[in-house]
Formats: C-alpha cells, sequence, structure tokens
C-alpha cells in the first residue's frame, strides 16, 4: 500500500539537482562513479521523450525526492509487443521499509501497462539481500543469471 | 581459433526457411513457442536496419546454416554509449563443440566494436552447464540475477 | 559483542522445555516438523557427551532461552583433524538484531578450537536473508552447493 | 546401466598405491594438495571399520582402479537414523561419460540402504558442470549452499 504522503511522478527538469544526488547515491551502492558527462547526458535523456530512450519516476515525500526508478522499453524477439527493463532503482536508504522501493516498482508496471508492454524484468546482485526481501514480494526471481565480455 | 569451413554473416532475406528451422530448436530448448506472427515479424524487425531493432548473424557451414545469433544495441543509463544485448544464440546440436557458438559470440563481439558499444552481455540459466562451458571461456558470469514481474 | 546480559552455555537437563520450544519454531521456518521420539532422542544425544553425537548450545537472556545452536564434529578425508559441522542455528524473532545469532556462531567457533577443529561449516537457503547478512560477517560464503539422493 | 565390465567394491588394503594415484588426480581438481600424513591417515581410516569413519569404495574395470568414492555416516537432529555424506567422489577422466561416477553414486545409496541411512548428500561447486550434469540424472539440487568459517 503506497504511503499516504508518498507521491511517485515523472522526473521533471526542476529535479535534476535531487536526482544527481539520489542517483549518486544509487551508484555509491555498485561502488562506481559516472564522469559528469554521463550525468548530463542521461538526465537529458531521460527527459526526451524519445521511445527508445530511458524514462525516469521520482518518488516524493513531504516535498523531497527519496527515490528514483529509470526504465526502458526494448524489443524482444520472442514477443511482438516490446518488454520493460528496469535498470535503475533507488530509494532514500533513511526512508526504507516504508514501502517506496515497492511503490516505484508498482508505478513501472503501471506505465508498462499503459505502453502496452506488461513484461518488466531488472537484474539485481545476488547478495542484495535487502533488494531481494522486497523484488521476491513484487516479482519472481527466475533461473538466469548475467554473463558480459570480459572489459 | 573459427573452423576454416565456417562462415559467419549478417541473416538474409533467403534465410527465413533455415532461419525458422533453428530458431525453432532454439525456441524448443527453453520448452517454448511463439505464434506464426512472432516469427514473421521478428525476422523482418531482423532485417530492417533499424538501430534499435535486433540484428541477426548466421553460421554457415557447407551451405548449411547452422547457428544464429540476435543481438540488439540499447541504452544504458550508466554510459554515453550503447551496450550490446545477446539475447538468442543457437548451434545446431549436432555440431557442438566444433566452434561454432565461440565464432558466433566473437562476430557479435566484432559488431559490437565497430558500432561503439563494446559492452556485450546475456542471459543464461544457472543450469545450462553445456552453454556455461563456453560462456567462462568467452565471458564473465556476474553477480546478477534476474527477477521479472509475475506473469 | 556480545550483549552484557546475555550468556551463552552447553545445554543442560533442565532446559528441555524451552529447548522444545525453540527447535519447534526453528523447524517451523524450515517448514518441517519431526515426531516426538525425535525431539526425545535428539534432547538425549545432545546431552549424551559422545564425541561422534550432536553438540547444544543455548543463549540466555532474562532467564529465559532466547537461542541454539546444534554442533557436530565429524571426520573428513582431507585434514587430519575433525571439522564442526553446525546444523541448527536458532534465535527467538523477537530478539533478532540483537547479537545473539552471532553470538552463538562465535561460541561454536570457541568449542571448536578447543576441541582442536577449528574448520567450522554450515548450510543455509540461498535465499535465507536474514540469516545471511550475519553469515557474511561471520563467515564466508563458498561456491558449493549441496545436492541430495531424490527422498 | 553399470557397464558390464565394471566392478564397484569396498577399498581394500592392496589398493594403496592406485588409491593414492587417483584421490591425488581427485584433490588435483579442488587444486589442494594434502600432507603425506593425511594419506597414510585418511587410508587407515577408510579400512578402520569403525561406524563413525568414512568408508571407501573403488570402482575397477580391466583390472585398475578408475573411480573412488569416500562416504561417511554421520549423526542429523532432525531423524532417528544416520545420513549419509559423500565426501570425495571420483572418475579417471578418460573414462569420463561412461557410467562409472554414476555406479559409484548408486553403489553408495546401496550401502546407506543398507546401513538403514537412506538420505545422502554431497556438496559440489556450483560451476561443476561435468559432475552436475551427472547430479542432476541421480540426485536433486537443493537450495543450501555452504558457509564457512574464515580460515
Amino acid at each position: 500500500m503506497r504511503p499516504d504522503d508518498l507521491t511517485i511522478r515523472p522526473l521533471a527538469q526542476d529535479d535534476e539537482h535531487d536526482w544527481r544526488r539520489l542517483w549518486t547515491a544509487y551508484l555509491d551502492f555498485y561502488k562506481t562513479r559516472v564522469p559528469e558527462e554521463v550525468y548530463r547526458t542521461t538526465f537529458a535523456r531521460l527527459l526526451s521523450g524519445d521511445p527508445w530512450e530511458f524514462n525516469g519516476l521520482v518518488a516524493e515525500q513531504g516535498g523531497k525526492l527519496v527515490g528514483l526508478a529509470h526504465y526502458l522499453f526494448h524489443r524482444t524477439c520472442w514477443k511482438l509487443e516490446n518488454v520493460c527493463y528496469l535498470q535503475d532503482l533507488f530509494c532514500d536508504p533513511e526512508r526504507r521499509g516504508r514501502g517506496i522501493g515497492r511503490s516505484l516498482i508498482e508505478a513501472v508496471y503501471a506505465e508498462a501497462d499503459k505502453h502496452g508492454a506488461p513484461g518488466v524484468w531488472w537484474l539485481t546482485q545476488e547478495h542484495n539481500y535487502m533488494g531481494r526481501m522486497l523484488y521476491d514480494k513484487v516479482g519472481v526471481k527466475t533461473p538466469f543469471i548475467r554473463y558480459s565480455r570480459h572489459e
């Protein structure tokens, strides 16, 4: 159940400052950083409205941004309709356990339905226990694991 | 090392018959089927040349199609350049162990380099032992596992 | 750090009532039950002092049993000394996060050292997130997974 | 089906030379070594007939030892009867795929039945694909993973 004072809405131009703060905290979780140019480009792409670009949702509570989600519609060979890839999901650690992450995922599900692309998937590290406690409730673990080219 | 008589080349209009045979065998491996409309649409998308559609490579040996790969370039929030998602990879089971799968993956790597999107990733089932024997050689297992929305 | 008012001590004859309560709650966690004869036999074995039987430790707080650990020394082909298998570990769910589980594991480590069998291992379900948060701190995940005969 | 010329029998005193060769190859697989004293002690324990020591089975083909299995009966808190832990299983790599590993496991199952301890379990590395292809046929993967004390 979404908390009363929580709003999930599309990312907007004015959110840039807060969005940078939240996304940096998210990247910290993965012990990574991105250069300034990636912040600038990704923010612009999120707001572009282009159907092949990532979209952004933010969670607002008490006039403050407390969470974000970045999702992309992309082709799949197995279906006519697109599927939705949820790449980034973040919730202010001080507000964990209050339904923000779940509300963001459910809002992505609603967007996916609206776009006729009900399939939604995401990746998480096997040892992301806090995340998986939520994911087991709102989704289902598949037997698929990710490989990548050596970098 | 690519076998001498093996050619990897882009999927072409004339391959439809053989492509259907190989892709059906691939879908059988995953114990799934897709309707005729998906065959038709996916084949057309693979040949469309649209940068947001899947691309196809096929392996040819002795005048016969013996393998295929479907890959997609898509955005990532973490980088300026796109990344390459290898969704489908298949090699005729009677010709396993002769370098066809590896040659297809390496050809996808080359395409990714050519498109300025060197990052390549794919998903496989944890228990796909035959596949993973190859993937451990040409790539690296990550700690990421896939979740999806309940269907 | 062990909480001030927490005592870890060997299971004793007088603990039977409380031990049954805690072990039942533990078995509930694994959605299993055992017949009365197993309660009786296991409790007797835990107190037998026989070197090939399981040993029991309990956690006591405020005059109440709040946790238990069952561990066994057994041979290994790879070493001269025995190793220690921690089969059952349980902490009253209402007192989670206060160091009881960790104190029990550390007490098992100390017993293992005392017996000249410093190697200690245990199994846990991949999705036991709460347990694994603790285990990642006091031990290390290995790449080993458990197979068993069909039952 | 056990190959015609394959015999599975208990390890015997005269097998020491061949047993050392096979066990060394097995330990090589795990990139480990054990000192001479462990070879001597483990071999003696395997032949001791003591119910709390490991037992050995060997596979013989054409007058040659081609495989081994080391298994232990031990207590479990959850049952009256013991369970059987299969620690070491090895088959000469040049004879893989001919039913030697499977015959050894089935012989361990038969020993477990004979001892009234039908439950048999073993551990394997998640990436032991060759082993797991066999284990998925003769047994079942459980969700349990192994943790151990830092060494």
